[in-house]
């Protein structure tokens, strides 16, 4: 675990919250593009169903489990779960392969992982497919589990980044009254202290807005269109919940120091 | 080999010059996109460094081969090489581990791989890093390789399925002429009847539009901004002669039928 109060600047400057404000801001873009790329396929359906990959050797998994396994493995070696905003969907990955320069993470946790909501993330992101893709099946699984990988890999970002430096801000603005809250464990409490209104309300107009201009440009007749209203609908139901959700584990587990 | 003179209706109409011309439309905005994620880390250029990767095991090669390596040993099990215009930029990869449909695909090439132009890509690659990029070391080696793979694997595809489909969809409606062309190995004459000027100031005045809205709510405080003038220049410069170098090679390796 860090020394939380013997930081240096750069590491402390990560718990500015308009800092993190604007570095969630900017995930927003990563998110809808890799959703915009997934619609262009349908829902494929057969992707989701455990035992109906044809993939050998994995015979009990889906084929968006299995690439989902094999791009984590991957990753692991690469040293993407040394991130703490990168949580993995999987369990026991390899072991990290290069040498990684890390900032010292202004985080009260013994291990990041302890914060993953991957499991809850992947539910969703189901529901999600059914509202935004077309109906029926274009036999593109491979590049339909692609774009869903990236697509999860980064929305699970913009949550766990939420949930972990956005809940230890908030913690050192307001430690005593934090520190009453979650001695007591009262989590209708410590979900309306982390509740901003007003920052909420501009998130969604601002991803409409976005979602909206991303396809300007675009030529419906070639490319299918995701209604900005259904990914606000998904921000305001999923990502604003779950990253909440995540604050409140996290304030919960956070290491006395 | 297929055979060419026995296709079905589906498999035809992978030759409509204006079905292909959409297609290639409609890859745009991943190419856009890709590059769009990839200027939000600086040029980093020490992971395009053999040597310099840090990677246990691989003391040669640059960090981005090393990953570039990894993510097609995993496409190749998923079956992404067995689609023509996806080609690896490496050799010797794993064997297909999943049953996958593909339709008849209408092309006169023993093997998809004839027409291989990846190493061009990733030469002409590093040079658009070096114009897009800002300059400087994050240190975000991970996610700065990440996102050139996708924006390969992206322009590729982009490359090699214009190179094939478009240049057997010209043959056909052709025929002799192309075949004199072809038996005079007349590569002026080709790249002549091969250039469509019209289309290709189209393309550009397209792309310029997709890479102006698709930041038009961007905020230039927190995302890094490409100028859409540096995108035309790559798809002028590169994108649309390499297509048309892969179109020849095409024409050139064409299997007499």
């Amino acid at each position: 675990m860090v020394k939380l109060y013997n930081m240096d600047k750069i590491s402390l400057s990560m718990l500015n919250l308009n800092i993190i404000t604007l570095k969630l801001e900017g995930l927003e873009e990563t998110i809808i593009y890799h959703l915009i790329e997934r619609v262009q396929f349908k829902k494929n359906l057969i992707v989701y169903k455990p035992g109906k990959s044809g993939f050998q050797g994995y015979s009990s998994k889906s084929l968006l489990d299995i690439r989902l396994l094999f791009q984590e493995q991957m990753d692991a070696q690469f040293g993407r779960y040394c991130v703490p905003e990168e949580r993995p969907f999987n369990k026991k990955l390899p072991a990290l392969r290069r040498k990684v320069n890390l900032p010292q993470y202004p985080l009260a946790l013994k291990n990041f992982n302890e914060i993953n909501l991957t499991s809850k993330i992947k539910k969703r992101y189901h529901k999600l497919m059914q509202d935004i893709c077309q109906a029926g099946d274009d036999g593109q699984y491979g590049s339909s589990v692609e774009n869903d990988i990236y697509a999860l890999q980064a929305i699970s970002r913009r949550i766990h980044y939420g949930a972990m430096f956005v809940a230890e801000s908030k913690f050192r603005s307001n430690t005593e009254f934090y520190r009453s809250l979650i001695n007591g464990a009262d989590y209708q409490a410590l979900k309306k202290a982390l509740t901003r209104q007003k920052v909420e309300e501009e998130i969604i107009s601002r991803v409409k807005d976005k979602v909206t201009y991303a396809q300007a440009k675009v030529n419906p007749k070639i490319r299918v269109l995701i209604d900005p209203e259904k990914i606000i609908t998904y921000y305001r139901n999923t990502i604003i919940p779950l990253t909440k959700e995540g604050e409140i584990i996290y304030l919960m587990k956070r290491q006395q120091v």
